[in-house]
């Protein structure tokens, strides 16, 4: 159903084909007034690369205007149509039928329909919830029966709210019919309360419990600032009329928050809209003129976010534009906190190999599927010479890849002059903070050669790696002898405290030598491991 | 000498007058060569909002050119002379004196000059950044003599590169001099090499040994994603040729980094530049006109960056820009943490009050000024009524104000209704991961109101609170009763444990009540306490 292009976390870019035209993903479709056009449908098409929009059926259909959507709105393009379902969340009741609303939209000749669903929305209580997720998928159900145009896409909306085992349930069912397109509902309030961890999971709990061939629409999502994460989370599409109602309360959408018209001193935007006015002449516009103006911009700056993001699915790096936008806002950093929880997820969908090397720059940094995955690999990694018995653990060196690090070089080599042998003796297992046990042989692999720390350290926390160092010891159970050597800092010092803990539980025996990696202290090391070893 | 009109941080937004007209900082100025212009300095002016550019007096003294500097390069604005220093580190030799580079440039009309100081650069020895520093200081001493015309502003240069002590001596000197402006030298290695925490320690160096009434130049600093970095640590003015250098590589800058043009597939920008041709047009235009049209974007986007910039400083939200830029690559972390380590420094210079609640949102966030400020302040607060002798201590309630919260409301009331007696009856401290010791009787003041944390605690250790508390109570020695009301969870009954054993060490008891802050348990609470505070 979708031809995907590129991929990068759960974020796709992806095609599909509507009755109108091609859709391209990720899309973000602004909404549209039925009758109170704000920017014309057909220069949102022209100027402003708007390949699809979304306007009402159920507003629409409360008026006297006849023939397609497609005329009424005067837009070539791929129209989506909602269903009323917005209007009932928020006024309780609307004056149409599941029925009447489905056959509306066919006589319109909506490209992209929606079935009158029952939005959870986001402080329903629990048998609320269940009762709109119920009624959800009743309609759902019987919408199917009274469909007669095979060429609309039908949108199956998830509902359940904050609920994730509704939201599962929904998901579920929806994916057990015959919709085109899978939409995930009502995170408005959400949203408007800030709770974008809780949309996190909403969106990712539908996500879990729908298959990938099909578009996923998130209904309201229209800050730019969240356009990277609802995209990550593999939203294909989202709609808003953020940007118009934005523009009427003077505000102004960027990608780094929202601003306000009257704190604004200095031309601020070179779009082809603010281009036209210095910021002084915005503000002394007409209220009307000023909405706007406004409007347009906000509309051209979301539609900029795309392309920044899709840029970023493209070269593999949407993980630093997602951490990058939730540092700037604290509710959004507890949005990136619920969304590392979800690493698994990320690691199974993401790609195996990117074109750019990993950041790390924060803790969540961690939490990258190339290093989950990385982790997940070790812990039934067996070496592939299992006949060695004897198990070196090494400090990981300062610069990648670790084999032909400096430090690591000198060891190498003095232990070949020193020992008459070479390292294939045993195996050599790097200790590192941020990817836990790296083997020798796999030191070049995707992304353990190419991955960017900072110097200071980003971790406190040791016990994650003492745990995986007993895990390995404890499963590949060739190994005799085992040796470290660790570089003689105080962090590595208080290390192998805790290495010598762990192997007397394990009643293993470990010898930890401490160098600082110049050239007479590793001979000095060296000559002590080989005469350990009984080379000599 | 510089009318300061906004602060925040070392940031200002100032005015200074030139002998052309008037310069406002923080501006970014422009490299433009003597005699291969690129972009023509009169578009610059007109179309580019460039009030200053700086241009090399050495190159063009090697040339053929007559008449003023305005003249010649056919610009209304500032301008500012480059001494030929640069290109003595670069090549280690220039065919100039310093008196006859003084002299050109007196020549010229300049409106800014610069004397011929020795560039220490980035990776010099210390003996030779000691050499230097000594001859820049000789030189700046000797100019002062040779200069005759008053209306130029003279630049002092500050040498020492990453030897933090010769900086400081270098920047006593200078400022012992009479100077207009003073120039931090050669940081272009530095950034060159990503080592921005360097440049973070020579520029703050700098900073703290001279006076902030003049304005501050940085040699060479070209990349907008440092830009709310260099500015914070209090560079009024900073010049570089990267708007043209990156643009000759196919490299177009961004307030999020660099990207190359080749991966680029989507109109990424509207400038009026970009905006005239479709991507695909700009990759195949002849490399000297690409290079045109990337080098306007460039220097469009610098120019923008202050913009912004300079609205952050307004609003008094300039740490949330710095600390969201130097998010975003694994270098620049770095320097973030080096710019943390530094504030005191902030705190000093930082206003008292904004506009604006400050955003917790990483590790970093929490040496921003205010809370500092708030922190220091505790270490010799002592409460306005000092006849209480009795102390509580209450964690702090997860909204702001504290006074105001529900639970702390509710807590009052209670405890009124079961006493009879209110809450003055002894003196209440709030207990804050994030800003330590909150007294009731502060808990409205900036920032302690102000401030918004994400929900999930983003402190781990606390030492610093324990001894924040261990302290308080050694200095206030009126208090013979202390209580405690915590919350019921895990992290404060952790917190509790550790809270007795530092109040046995002291030798004083405390009594420590877990609540969750329900109404039932609040009474069962407040009943034990009013018991033990014997007011039944």
């Amino acid at each position: 159903m979708i031809e995907i292009i590129h991929k990068d976390l759960l974020a796709r870019i992806s095609r599909f084909r509507t009755k109108t035209g091609i859709v391209e993903t990720p899309t973000f479709i602004p909404v549209v007034h039925p009758t109170r056009v704000l920017i014309p449908p057909r220069r949102m098409f022209d100027d402003f690369n708007c390949e699809t929009i979304i306007t009402n059926a159920y507003l629409l259909s409360k008026t006297e205007q006849e023939g397609s959507i497609h005329e009424i709105l005067d837009y070539p393009g791929t129209i989506m149509t909602d269903s009323g379902a917005y209007q009932l969340l928020v006024y309780g009741d609307v004056k149409t039928t599941p029925l009447q609303i489905i056959q509306f939209q066919e006589k319109i000749e909506s490209d992209i329909a929606v079935i009158l669903d029952v939005p959870t929305g986001g402080n329903a209580a629990y048998n609320e919830a269940q009762e709109t997720v119920e009624e959800t998928i009743r309609r759902a159900r019987d919408s199917i029966n009274h469909r007669t145009k095979p060429n609309i896409l039908w949108v199956g909306p998830i509902q359940g709210g904050t609920f994730t085992d509704l939201v599962e349930k929904c998901a579920k069912e929806i994916n057990k019919l015959d919709f085109s397109i899978f939409a995930i509902g009502s995170p408005t309030q959400l949203m408007e309360q800030y709770q974008f961890d809780k949309l996190v999971d909403l969106v990712l709990t539908a996500k879990s419990n729908i298959p990938t061939n099909k578009p996923v629409h998130l209904f309201g999502a229209g800050h730019p600032l969240i356009f990277p994460l609802i995209v990550a989370m593999g939203c294909d599409m989202f709609d808003s009329a953020a940007y118009a109602l934005f523009a009427k309360h003077d505000r102004i959408l960027s990608s780094e928050g929202t601003f306000k018209l009257e704190e604004i001193k200095d031309d601020f935007c070179f779009c082809p809209t603010c281009s036209q006015f210095t910021v002084s002449e915005i503000k002394q516009l007409e209220k009307k003129d000023r909405i706007q103006v406004l409007a347009e911009h906000n509309l051209r700056i979301c539609q900029q976010e795309i392309i920044r993001i899709k840029a970023a699915i493209r070269e593999g790096r949407l993980w630093r534009l997602v951490e990058s936008r939730l540092s700037s806002h604290p509710t959004l950093v507890d949005a990136m906190k619920k969304f590392t929880s979800y690493h698994k997820l990320f690691e199974k969908f993401s790609p195996v190999t990117k074109k750019k090397a990993i950041f790390i720059t924060s803790q969540w940094s961690l939490s990258q599927p190339e290093i989950i995955r990385h982790k997940t690999r070790m812990t039934n990694y067996t070496p592939p010479k299992p006949k060695r018995k004897t198990l070196l653990f090494i400090s990981a060196p300062k610069t990648r890849p670790y084999h032909s690090a400096k430090t690591f070089q000198r060891f190498k080599i003095q232990f070949e002059l020193v020992s008459s042998r070479n390292l294939s003796l045993f195996d050599s297992l790097f200790l590192s903070q941020y990817f836990g046990l790296v083997p020798l042989e796999l030191t070049d692999f995707y992304p353990l050669a190419q991955n960017e720390p900072p110097k200071m350290n980003l971790v406190k926390d040791q016990n994650p790696l003492i745990e995986q160092i007993s895990q390995y010891v404890t499963r590949n159970r060739q190994y005799h002898k085992f040796y470290a050597i660790f570089d003689s800092t105080e962090n590595w010092f208080n290390f192998s405290q805790r290495c010598k803990r762990v192997f007397k539980k394990l009643e293993k025996e470990l010898t930890i030598f401490h160098t600082d990696f110049s050239l007479k202290s590793l001979k000095n090391t060296i000559t002590k491991l080989t005469t350990s070893l009984d080379l000599k």
